[in-house]
């Protein structure tokens, strides 16, 4: 498949920009183990990248190391692939880890804790914020990570995906696990989002408004009978103080009507 | 890039097994606006079904449709494909959607309010759950959406990536955004009470609305001068898409507008 980097969808905003202090701080090292394609370890590297994680490990890889194929892959990430540190086994890969997660594909007779990636990836950052170090164990694509691999985590990531249809790649597990790592970074407030870099009309302007169109609409005869004028009037005052005004909107409705009276004029 | 699936992390350990009836329920329409490339078309399928949603629709794809290389990429995600629905516009893919989202990769000059895929996710279960019906649109691979497309939507959706490396595609886009679709079967909904028995407007009204007074106000000559009635118009539009407007809004709308022509008309 042509899995060239499309800009489909996103590019950041400027306010939900994740805070550079999170993400230049200490964050999971994500361990390939026994990869097989070059280019899906190249596009592991983009889906980290893509969420800001630039920690990569790789155990003995089928291709060896380094990975043309994974570099071509991984094109504006391909410095993850440059300063990823290469072992022969796992337990050296995961040495220096305080805690360690296993993705595992599917359940086993071990007993560990199994966790969300939301959950996993909160704990990672609980324990990173203790200054622990935490590695995320991916396993090979085909045949997923060993007993001898998932015995040596303290505990397990599954993602909740539909059970009649429980296929992801390795690229994309590494890609929401990064994601969760990032979500909680970000920490955006959605009404902040929303209303950030936005003018909005102030109660007086709206009033005005309000006041706009009472006048003229009661010129035009809207407000019939009398014995209603006074509800239909507070439905239309209601209406306009409930409305999301920016200052332009506030603009373009005083000129809508304006333009009506204008024509009417022109008779 | 060989994308075939591999059973790499997940598999849903029975605890974390999402609930059936969460997921049977109504879910949003996921909607593929000129999509490219088949296999990012067969991505997407297999995105979307990886998180128990089925419904794809598909505007105007480069190389027509039913789609082979769409059908080989999306093996067991194939009936996604045959169920798609297939438009030539976007306006009537969204026609029977009551809120639509645009997944949008630059911000734009277009007054709306910008969401996180979770907050997002969370606004369309709360409509849902009310019995309306919600659609995702995702641009082509290269460009995203234009803006005649976004202007139609009532909300975009901005994925928080890495602004250093702001690269997701197609199918990555739509695997995340089902993923927090999926992540909260399991979670309480919040804050929604402001939508709850609420009767608001669906989206053929609201055009409905945007089209008389377009129609009249044009008649009325606003849109003046012709080189600017384009964007005059858009302004428009998107400002009537924008705002939260109930049924008996959109009717006092269109009242307003009624009796300013019958004013004009008595002379």
């Amino acid at each position: 498949m042509n899995d060239t980097p499309s800009d489909t969808t996103p590019n950041t905003p400027s306010e939900m920009t994740p805070d550079p202090a999170a993400t230049s701080g200490p964050t999971p090292a994500f361990i390939l183990v026994r990869p097989q394609m070059g280019e899906n370890i190249g596009g592991a590297a983009r889906a980290m990248w893509n969420f800001g994680l630039d920690r990569m490990r790789v155990v003995a890889p089928r291709d060896g190391w380094p990975n043309e194929n994974a570099v071509a892959m991984a094109s504006g990430a391909g410095r993850l692939l440059d300063e990823a540190a290469h072992f022969d086994r796992v337990q050296d890969a995961i040495g220096d880890c305080d805690y360690v997660f296993a993705t595992t594909a599917r359940m086993r007779d071990i007993t560990k804790p199994v966790m969300s990636p939301e959950r996993a990836m909160e704990h990672a950052r609980a324990i990173i914020a203790q200054g622990g170090k935490v590695g995320v164990m991916f396993g090979p694509e085909r045949a997923g990570l060993e007993n001898d691999d998932v015995i040596q985590a303290n505990a397990l990531i599954s993602i909740p995906v539909n059970p009649e249809f429980p296929s992801l790649n390795l690229a994309q597990a590494v890609l929401l696990t990064a994601y969760e790592w990032q979500r909680q970074t970000t920490q955006v407030i959605p009404e902040v989002v929303m209303m950030a870099n936005t003018d909005w009309a102030g109660l007086v302007e709206v009033q005005k408004l309000a006041d706009h169109y009472e006048e003229t609409l009661d010129t035009a005869g809207l407000f019939y009978p009398q014995d209603k004028a006074a509800s239909m009037k507070a439905v239309l005052r209601n209406m306009w103080s409930r409305m999301p005004l920016t200052r332009a909107d506030v603009q373009v409705f005083h000129g809508m009507i304006r333009q009506m009276k204008r024509w009417k004029e022109r008779g």
